[in-house]
C-alpha cells in the first residue's frame, strides 16, 4: 500500500460522505420524510440489478452499477436541482461540471480520470449503460410519488409534460419500462394527481433550485 | 413484460424503500446524524470499486457490488444489531434467517433464489466476493468512526478486542486494508478514544438490540 495513494482514496471516500445530507425533492413510501442522494442512488443501483431484464439493449452491469452510485456525487457542491425547475437546470450544467473539477481532484489521478468519464458517460447518454442508468434515475421517483398518490407532483404543481418528458429518456434504456410509466402516468391524470397539459403552460409552478 | 412478474418486483422495490428507516449506531463525519442501512450499503459500495486493488485475491466486482447493496436488507424486519452488542448478536442469525424468508418471499422465484443465495453467501464468508464484501462491511463504519475521535466507541464504552476482532474478518478480504485498521486502532486507544483490553470483560458496556 502507497500510504499517500491511500491517503487520498480515504479522504475522498470522507469527502462523498455528504452525499447523504444532500436531500431531494422525492418522498419516501408512505408518505415519508424526503430521501436523500445517497439513498436515492443506493435505491436505483438495486434496482438496475432487479430490472435489468428490460434493457433494450445488452450493458456491463458493473459499470452501470458504478454509474448509478456516483452520478449524483456533484450535487455535494452543486445542489440537487428539481427536475421539473426549468429555471434551475438552465444552468445546472455548468455548476454540476465545476463541482466535479473540485471533487474528483481529490482522487489519485488514475481513478479521478475513471471516476469523471463515467460520469461524462452518464451525463452524455450515448451508451446501453448510460441509457439504462438514466431509466432507473428516472423510475426510481417515479415509482416513489406514483405509490404516494403523486404527492410531490401535487406539492409542486407538475403538468403531465414534466415526468412524461424524462420518460422519453427513460425509453432509449428501457421501452418496457417507459411503456409502464405511461400507463401510470394516465391514470395519475385521471385520479387528479397530476395536472394535464395545457400549451404554453410550464410544466412545474414552482421553482426548488437548491445551491 | 410480464404484468404479473412485473409486479412483484415493483412491490419489492417498494418494500425496500424501509431499509432507509433502519438506524445503525455509527454517525455521520462531523460528528453528524445517525446513518441508514440504505446509506451504509451506498457508501461501501462505492468503496468496493475504489478499493478493490486492496483485495487479496481477484473477485467478481458486480457479484459483490449487488452483495454489498443487499446484505442488510434482513434488517428491514429483523433490525441492526449493533457489532459489539453481545446479547443482541446471540440471536440476530434466526432473527435475520426469518426475515430472508418473510422478504425474499416477495420477488419472483428466480429472483428470490438468487438474491437469498447471494445473502447466504455473505453470511458464510467462504468466497473472494465475500470476504471483500465483508472487509467493506467492517471498513466503513471504521472510517467514519475514525474520523470523528471514536464517538461511536465511547458512546458503548467499546473496547479495543470490539473492532479488533472485526478486523480479522477485514483481513480475510484485505491484509494491506487490515493492517492501515490495526495502526488506527492502536492511534484510537492512546488517544484516549477506545478503551484497551482487560481479560474477561465485554467489548462493549452497552447493548443496543433493535427489533
Amino acid at each position: 500500500m502507497d500510504p499517500e495513494r491511500f491517503a487520498r482514496q480515504r479522504d475522498f471516500i470522507l469527502e462523498i460522505d455528504k452525499e447523504k445530507l444532500v436531500q431531494r425533492q422525492t418522498h419516501l413510501t408512505h408518505q415519508g420524510r424526503r430521501e436523500d442522494d445517497a439513498e436515492h442512488a443506493w435505491h436505483m443501483t438495486v434496482m438496475a440489478y432487479l430490472l435489468r431484464e428490460y434493457a433494450n439493449e445488452p450493458f456491463d452491469l458493473a459499470r452501470t452499477m458504478v454509474m448509478t452510485l456516483t452520478h449524483d456525487l456533484v450535487e455535494i457542491y452543486a445542489g440537487d436541482t428539481y427536475a421539473y425547475d426549468q429555471a434551475g437546470q438552465a444552468d445546472a450544467e455548468q455548476r454540476e461540471r465545476s463541482a466535479a473539477e473540485r471533487l474528483y481532484a481529490k482522487l489519485p489521478q488514475d481513478q479521478a480520470d475513471d471516476l469523471r468519464a463515467i460520469w461524462e458517460e452518464f451525463e452524455a447518454n450515448q451508451t446501453p449503460e448510460a441509457h439504462f442508468a438514466h431509466a432507473m434515475d428516472n423510475l426510481q421517483p417515479m415509482l416513489l410519488n406514483d405509490s404516494n398518490d403523486g404527492g410531490d407532483w401535487k406539492l409542486h404543481g407538475v403538468r403531465r409534460a414534466g415526468p412524461a418528458g424524462r420518460n422519453e429518456v427513460t425509453r432509449k434504456g428501457s421501452t418496457q419500462l417507459a411503456d409502464y410509466v405511461d400507463r401510470r402516468l394516465d391514470a395519475q391524470v385521471r385520479a387528479g394527481n397530476l395536472l394535464p397539459d395545457e400549451d404554453g403552460e410550464p410544466v412545474a409552478r414552482t421553482s426548488y433550485v437548491k445551491r
